[in-house]
């Protein structure tokens, strides 16, 4: 038998198992068929929580097409919050090692002793062209004139770790992103494809975003998306560093703080939904 | 703590909750909330396993919008498991109550005393053109040239309980149903709209099948529409009556005979994929 856990952070869905009692021999193979919700379970992906010997806890994560992923903030904190309710450890301060290197976590019980919310260091933000990258040979990419499908936007490219261009509209609710995100994605400046944030200001401690992402299309949530967002909103000059920023997303709320040090934390909630067990899969 | 169990059909997959055991006191909210896979669980929808005072046991099934519906094919074959494999009956006839009439079940176990397959006896077809409804003064509507889209097609129309258009063509893999679906569904022919099976024939014996359904686009299967079709096949002349014909859909295979008294028997795979425990949600 297999037991999982499903659980979400602001509807970003992973199937999350604890490497510690059971064992995952092909994790390729049952991340695509636990997230096929007609002959599975249903998920964006699979995650293992594994011992570590350089963190506290180890994180693997695999797409919904068995992929392996470099780093998830969504089910970063969703790990916070699993690990300390099982009692896995009573720290509230904790290290984990992902495919991204090590990250930090910061955990906020409620009053019954659960995690609600974590804190998730995310790294610096990248912002050299190059880097990102962005075929361009400017120091930095900042609201640049980009014309996609005939329309121009002012453009702010941005790396947590993947590669974002944000950009700032009136409003995002009225936005077709299934015609237009597709045109972001591959356009000619983005070697490596990128991930879009469609973003407006609400006013300087509060924004909200649309995403679209490489190889997704539009999701409910996407953590370094959010970070980027906040980065690039200092830089247009709409928000200040060291200050908490309240992104609205599809999904959910988190808030982001972009520090001096261009290093960006976030904070957001994580949900438990339910425990599952199968009979192992044939894969 | 709910106690739910998830199971499909060829690929027909709902969140089963054994109502001998467990409270449900407000299913159509429930089920919105289970059948969202981001926030929830992840399924077409809920059924609830009910006691009976005219049949061994009754079934309430609710869509993924939390609307009730009368009957399912698929979900039926898998309440049959359900109860035969969880030791709450050790027959193999079962008689369930639907929203549409009592169904008789035959259930097939296997070496180790499980069920793998369930035949259904889906009722009557319905051919009279006024009651399936459809538009029409016809006695039956048989190979009716019908124009969609500016494409004129051959269509038969038959009633399992919910009204079905089924059109034959010589190759079904490469049709846009995302496109001309739609087009079917909301023809003025159909004052209830319509779901439409597109079929190829293989031989007399075997069939390949892709089906649109009112309300819900491309699913995997549809047993009613299986049904409809080797009814369509025989009225076609291409298949007869009283023989088992076997009917390819995108989500595995069901055999279906249709009878000369004009009544259909399905038979067909149920799966158990897996057991969930969840706190019972705030709905």
């Amino acid at each position: 038998m297999l037991t999982f856990s499903k659980m979400h952070g602001i509807g970003n869905d992973y199937i999350y198992i604890n490497c510690f009692k059971e064992t995952v021999t092909d994790p390729e193979k049952l991340s695509v068929f636990l997230s096929d919700v007609r002959f599975g379970v249903g998920s964006d992906g699979l995650v293992l929580i594994l011992p570590s010997e350089v963190a506290d806890f180890r994180m693997r994560i695999f797409n919904a097409d068995g992929s392996e992923a470099m780093m998830c903030g969504n089910a970063t904190r969703c790990i916070g919050k699993y690990v300390y309710d099982m009692g896995m450890t009573d720290k509230i301060e904790i290290s984990l090692e992902t495919n991204s290197g090590i990250k930090y976590l910061t955990l906020y019980p409620d009053a019954n002793n659960k995690i609600e919310s974590v804190k998730v260091d995310m790294g610096k933000a990248i912002l050299v062209p190059r880097e990102i990258p962005v075929n361009s040979d400017l120091e930095r990419f900042i609201a640049q004139p980009v014309t996609v499908d005939g329309k121009e936007y002012a453009m702010t490219c941005v790396s947590m770790g993947n590669p974002h261009a944000v950009v700032f509209l009136p409003e995002v609710d009225s936005l077709d992103l299934e015609k237009i995100g597709p045109s972001f994605e591959h356009h000619e400046l983005f070697p490596d494809r990128v991930n879009t944030e469609f973003v407006r200001v609400i006013d300087d401690h509060t924004l909200q975003m649309r995403v679209w992402e490489r190889g997704s299309g539009e999701t409910f949530a996407c953590g370094t998306g959010t970070c980027a967002t906040v980065v690039a909103a200092v830089l247009n000059g709409f928000c200040k560093k060291e200050e908490e920023i309240l992104v609205h997303l599809r999904g959910g709320d988190l808030r982001i703080i972009y520090h001096e040090d261009d290093t960006v934390t976030m904070i957001g909630p994580a949900i438990y939904v339910f425990e599952g067990k199968m009979e192992y899969p044939n894969l």
